[in-house]
């Protein structure tokens, strides 16, 4: 098994080491031939003279190799600034080809890919090997595990919330259907019925989910299928609360990345939020009120942002208040689900909450209604099929205290820190009306 | 915000706190009163007199209250030895009721509940919150931690794999289908073929997935909805290496049950496996030669264990090994996927695994075929759709190292550990043929 990682080569200098990757680059100046190794940590370059040269010339782009040789300093005007690695090099002794690879059918080894989307992902596997692409990953990595040590350290228990659902949770119609046995079922749009059970077994509950939605919008925003990640906390004094639970935790997964993430944070223009400042917080009719005054732009009257909203939003947070985020709060009754908690001293408003980050949405979330009559009574005027929810509506019926919780978009949240332009890019596989691997309109 | 929890109060004995959770039992002795108070960590003993008493008998099982009082230690003869916090109570000076509870169907306040499967089911958002069930789940929550723990430990890099697919990547025909924007999608049975495209990204990855599978039998072993915990790794030398890991996996997680679940350790009589012993390694062949001398019953031209064959290689590995788990091998060519890697020194059997774990099969695993040429041929032999499956073939068409893996059930595991009679009860909201959350055949 391998034991030697190529980051760690430079406390091996002097020694002689057996490297496994793949072949990142070559370049064959005939009497001496470069190749820089590439693997999961870092690309080293190795060097091939007389025998063992002319056997590095038959290596292809991408060919899973094994290098053995010496670890040595590079000479100071063969330094290369740009690599972590750049002061080394591999002297090969020993070449041993492992697995070839076909030509590929561009060049992965330039800085950076300068591909359409389409050509990004129908090429996936290929693609998501180029080390700037990959980090994305490594930073989507940082963002749900830290946000599992951050519930974590706030007394949340970890649960596993199903995907197969026997009724909608949101009363959407953008929901898939699954064939079960006869009878018709669904998948999850969102945790949210199971997080609130959960509460009354541990109170405070978090869960890491995929969750499907038949988004028929073709947005640079939505996927059909997004990790989410979702906290739901019981016995609280005040929805505020939940906002700065919230805060909490967003702040905790950027500190992570700033510390986790330094190779992304390298390869990408980012400017990471400064976390000791607060997030300013605005109701909904506010934020309308502060896009007017700044743009003319009038949707005083609307029940929702849209996105140039989001973004004007963000915008005036960064110039007043010195951070990219912003929460907004009190969405109108009709715009939120049944369980959403109106606000009995702004009527016809919910105790409700979305955070705005880097002009996205990230998060949404509020209190819930936990009186069991007039959940009961919500859930019946917005039609739900009250047999199929039974284990949600017994959750209320036998003692539930005040909650509520939030749910963020682990996707937007790299989207938006690492300004990629389209969400796909900041999903490994990314699905849509189009596309689950392959374009599906171009299968024979 | 609630600030303490119930497990907390040991330490605050003579001071005055509020306390907030469920009514568990309710004893009206008339001049004096004692509600147990539960909590997530939890049962405290709260005690009224004179008004606050009567206040007290306004309370029903399952009521959420707040109850303020003075922590005291016990008198010595009242003691209780059976609750961890039975040397202290707290003398109640108020009390609020927060959200009233409908009676109960049944009494869910004794040490073990009683109850059918199905009723144990119909209740599930009530019968999690019996302590004897909830820490089921406390017990599930660590062995999904501590194998993200040991995976990382080990470098590897945890990813997203998607829930819905193109295509079934085991060609079985257990697969759950998807409309999906008016093409045929399914849903993922294993995150299989993307651990192995994520090889060639990071090497060593792991991901824990809800694995969907349309299981037409109502067995005490089968779930439609599990959840997986996946591993995979590339650059191995030999599959045994592939063995080796997982023991170290299945160890790590025994070994974190030990440590972080008392609780559920001293509710459920467990015998946790002593994992400084070797997991003993069997091919198929020898277990069965086992079985037959050891019972006489001959399956020893079966490709496969039958439930009773597992239980009886646990039960020798026990007695001759003095572990409750056994590594079998060597599964046949024609039992095992296509991408299962063929033993040349010993044709038609595979180098692949499962393990066995308390009389079950917790974990399968195996080296796969990493040859572009060989894999294409095995697949078009299995009649798999090659336009489909482009992204997993393009994998390897660009240099994949050696490589393999295995996936656990969880479910599986904590049922074995915790000694369990069905899965369904290691299954927070288990879903099979007739349920998802309600008994479908039972609906109007």
């Amino acid at each position: 098994m391998k034991s030697l990682f190529i980051q760690d080569t430079l406390s091996k200098i002097g020694e002689t080491v057996t490297l496994y990757g793949w072949a990142d680059t070559i370049r064959d100046h005939k009497k001496v031939i470069f190749i820089d190794l590439r693997d999961s940590t870092g690309i080293i370059q190795t060097v091939g003279t007389e025998d063992i040269g002319k056997k590095m010339a038959g290596v292809s782009v991408e060919d899973v190799i094994a290098v053995t040789g010496l670890i040595k300093k590079r000479p100071d005007n063969m330094v290369n600034d740009k690599s972590s690695l750049g002061s080394i090099e591999l002297e090969a002794s020993d070449i041993n080809i492992i697995s070839h690879a076909a030509p590929l059918p561009f060049d992965i080894s330039k800085e950076s890919l300068d591909l359409t989307l389409p050509v990004l992902l129908d090429n996936r596997s290929l693609t998501l090997r180029h080390p700037k692409i990959r980090e994305i990953f490594k930073v989507q990595e940082t963002i749900i595990d830290a946000f599992r040590r951050a519930c974590k350290a706030k007394h949340f228990t970890e649960f596993q919330a199903p995907v197969i659902i026997p009724e909608v949770a949101e009363g959407g119609a953008e929901v898939f259907e699954v064939k079960y046995f006869g009878h018709k079922a669904f998948l999850s749009q969102s945790p949210q019925f199971y997080k609130q059970i959960m509460i009354t077994i541990f109170e405070r509950v978090f869960t890491v989910n995929k969750t499907l939605r038949a988004e028929p919008s073709v947005t640079t925003r939505h996927l059909t299928e997004a990790t989410t990640l979702d906290a739901e906390l019981g016995f609280i004094d005040s929805w505020t609360e939940l906002m700065d639970m919230a805060e909490y935790v967003i702040k905790y997964l950027c500190d992570a990345v700033k510390k986790e993430n330094i190779l992304a944070l390298g390869l990408y223009t980012v400017d990471m939020p400064d976390t000791s400042l607060p997030i300013p917080r605005l109701k909904l009719r506010e934020g309308q009120e502060i896009i007017f005054k700044r743009t003319g732009r009038d949707n005083r009257a609307e029940p929702d942002l849209e996105p140039e909203d989001e973004r004007e939003l963000c915008r005036w947070a960064q110039e007043e208040h010195g951070i990219n985020m912003v929460f907004v709060t009190h969405y109108p009754v009709a715009k939120r689900p049944f369980y959403t908690f109106e606000d009995s001293e702004d009527p016809g408003y919910t105790l409700s909450f979305d955070l705005l980050g880097f002009g996205l949405e990230w998060l949404t979330g509020g209190q819930r209604i936990h009186d069991y009559e007039t959940l009961m009574k919500k859930a019946q005027d917005r039609g739900m099929n009250m047999e199929k929810i039974e284990l949600y509506l017994q959750a209320f019926r036998y003692g539930m205290p005040p909650e509520g919780g939030f749910s963020f978009g682990s996707e937007r949240i790299v989207m938006g820190l690492l300004g990629l332009q389209n969400v796909r890019e900041a999903s490994l596989f990314p699905r849509d009306m189009e596309r689950i691997d392959v374009h599906l309109p171009s299968l024979k």
